[in-house]
């Protein structure tokens, strides 16, 4: 088998390998934290991977709470709430412990855990971040349970903001965990249908990036591998969830795609967080259907890296459009519908999408400049499942 | 031009572009730095671009000391001179500036400044390094004027044990600069023949990198990018020196194969290590004659990887041996001898060279197990300039 129990130390300390869960009591006491505040969500709560990891603190001799109130797209008074709870109890660190909304949940949790100001001065906007009081952000062990997010290695979080019905990005460096144990066994459970969307969102993760403008080539580099790795295993996870080197591989490729992603994402994701508020569908979902259309409207910028793409995939006849039919294929081979009116959304609020996705701190770092039009014209094409509109 | 002035976070933060040495007193200020230890080289010292990088600091109102102090190879007692120095002069950081030599020694400084220990105490062996008082080590700011050592990214310094006649590694995460200045301009002055070893160590890196046995994806996604753009890269900045793009790609290529180099090197350093300790000879030009006979003693092991390779450079007949005919026409264009003899190396301590060779801390990520016989082959191949022998 490829993979190997190992450490990594870069972006942050990552104690990879099946079984690594086991050294959660260690990973507390590496960091000094001796009272955890534990974060999941309201689904996972019930599942035995979180009652057999609380159980090895509780074995271990650790006092902890749990806190689960945490919906599918976290909102701000979920973070709220947890920060509360994380104060009434005098917790000292976060283990974050879920997919994408656990985690960035948690990571917001403790970041807001000392802060006197509201979560929304915390936007990812201009120097927003140097507004937080340093010393007080909480430590974090983060623990991933799925395959996709990569928030484990982000140092962001996307939360809702229930009254401006907006999805809002949170930053700050040291909400970067300081430790994450990455176990793929956590993850051999995760059903077919949430391993094959996860999984396509990490694989949009690292496409965005690879394909953002600037100039980093150490992201470009992670993220051609990722992309790799992810169209080689995704399919054979979704086949065989319990096929420990493909689940291994995707959770280490989720992981690389979010550290490709500091380059920066692009409009499939400036969409994606707009459905996402409106209709509350899975995160992955949705950047799986955008993909193809994302990648069609962006053909002129991106071309010379989708030649270099197609060869490092092995794919005859190198260009943009070789990517696109590979990945129609992948998707088809994951039953992923072709359209987002498939998936319960409608287009009349197409205008509204369209603005706000242009405000969006994904859309200045799309591979081409786009406008609130070609980002209407984007999520309609993705809509009615028409690749040629673009 | 593809090099544009941009700021990286991983795996510390990085100021890269041309001019960026102009936020030389910023970076000092960023990390509360009021009087530091300019440390370079005994040959850098006389350079243009030493004089004008203090002369910003002078004209910023930093107050500052140099040592330069340091050889080529960098000794324990160049380190403990400038520990005494730094100390006497109440330093409290360090800017780092040079090619290998100098950051090794710098870094080394940083460590040592408030440690009671011996710096031998520190030898990368299990966790030696855990010994170290952390709080006592000093800031360090990176700024690397070659394109090569990768020693700004890398949290270890090679250092010369004069007494054992042999090279150390010296190892502490706290060794990672907290600030890189990654400039271009700076290795513009660089001459051709510096410039191609240089080049060439750092594609032994990302060779040996990529070829180490670890599971280590995100590691082998940098060191593939890494070198593509080197082989891209190299023969260009060495044949017109004034090619900023070309420069700034080298640049950055150095750092990301030392960011790769986490996940161990091979037999080439191993070797090399022992005949940079025995001749003091170029440390780059060593490894660049090496480099075709250490891939092919480890063709078994890493056939599937160069067949891999190949494709992403574009190469006919994929494998290990198209791989090093690709190398040994690079090193041709670049004015490297084919064998070691030709660079006044001799073959009278080939048996000390295997057995020292066997115990430095590369031999055990060699891409396959080999021992100090193997090792000795390895010398002997490379010094007589027989491929065929290995």
């Amino acid at each position: 088998m490829i993979i190997q129990n190992t450490n990594w130390n870069f972006p942050t300390s990552i104690w990879f390998g099946p079984g690594r869960i086991k050294e959660l009591v260690k990973a507390c006491e590496h960091l000094g934290i001796q009272n955890p505040l534990f974060v999941t969500d309201e689904v996972l709560i019930n599942l035995d991977i979180v009652k057999s990891t609380t159980e090895l603190l509780r074995s271990g001799g650790i006092k902890f709470n749990m806190y689960s109130n945490v919906q599918g797209n976290p909102t701000g008074s979920n973070v709220t709430e947890g920060v509360d709870f994380y104060n009434v109890n005098e917790h000292d660190g976060v283990i974050a412990f879920g997919g994408g909304s656990a985690l960035d949940a948690a990571k917001t949790i403790a970041l807001m855990s000392g802060q006197a100001r509201s979560i929304w001065d915390f936007e990812d906007v201009g120097d927003n971040w140097s507004r937080a009081d340093v010393n007080s952000i909480a430590p974090i062990i983060a623990i991933p349970t799925t395959a996709g997010t990569g928030s484990e290695v982000g140092r962001a979080a996307v939360i809702l903001d229930e009254e401006a019905c907006s999805k809002k990005i949170i930053f700050h460096p040291k909400m970067l965990p300081s430790l994450i144990i990455s176990d793929p066994e956590l993850t051999l459970g995760l059903p077919s249908n949430i391993t094959a969307w996860t999984g396509m969102d990490a694989l949009v993760h690292a496409m965005e990036a690879y394909c953002a403008p600037g100039y980093h080539p150490m992201a470009d580099g992670i993220a051609i591998e990722a992309i790799r790795m992810i169209t080689k295993n995704l399919p054979i996870a979704v086949a065989d969830g319990q096929n420990l080197e493909a689940r291994g591989q995707m959770l280490t490729a989720s992981s690389m795609a979010a550290v490709a992603f500091q380059k920066g994402l692009g409009s499939i994701h400036s969409v994606a967080h707009q459905l996402g508020a409106i209709y509350n569908i899975q995160h992955g979902l949705v950047n799986s259907i955008l993909l193809p259309y994302g990648l069609k409207q962006n053909t002129l910028a991106i071309e010379e890296r989708m030649v270099h793409l197609s060869i490092v995939l092995g794919l005859d006849t190198p260009g943009t459009s070789t990517i696109i039919n590979y990945i129609l294929d992948l998707r088809n081979q994951l039953n992923i519908p072709h359209s987002l009116k498939e998936v319960d959304i409608t287009s009349d609020r197409a205008k509204e999408v369209g603005e706000k996705a242009f405000k969006d701190p994904s859309t200045p770092t799309n591979a081409k400049p786009v406008n609130a039009r070609d980002l209407e014209n984007l999520f309609m094409a993705a809509f009615e499942g028409k690749l040629e509109n673009l």
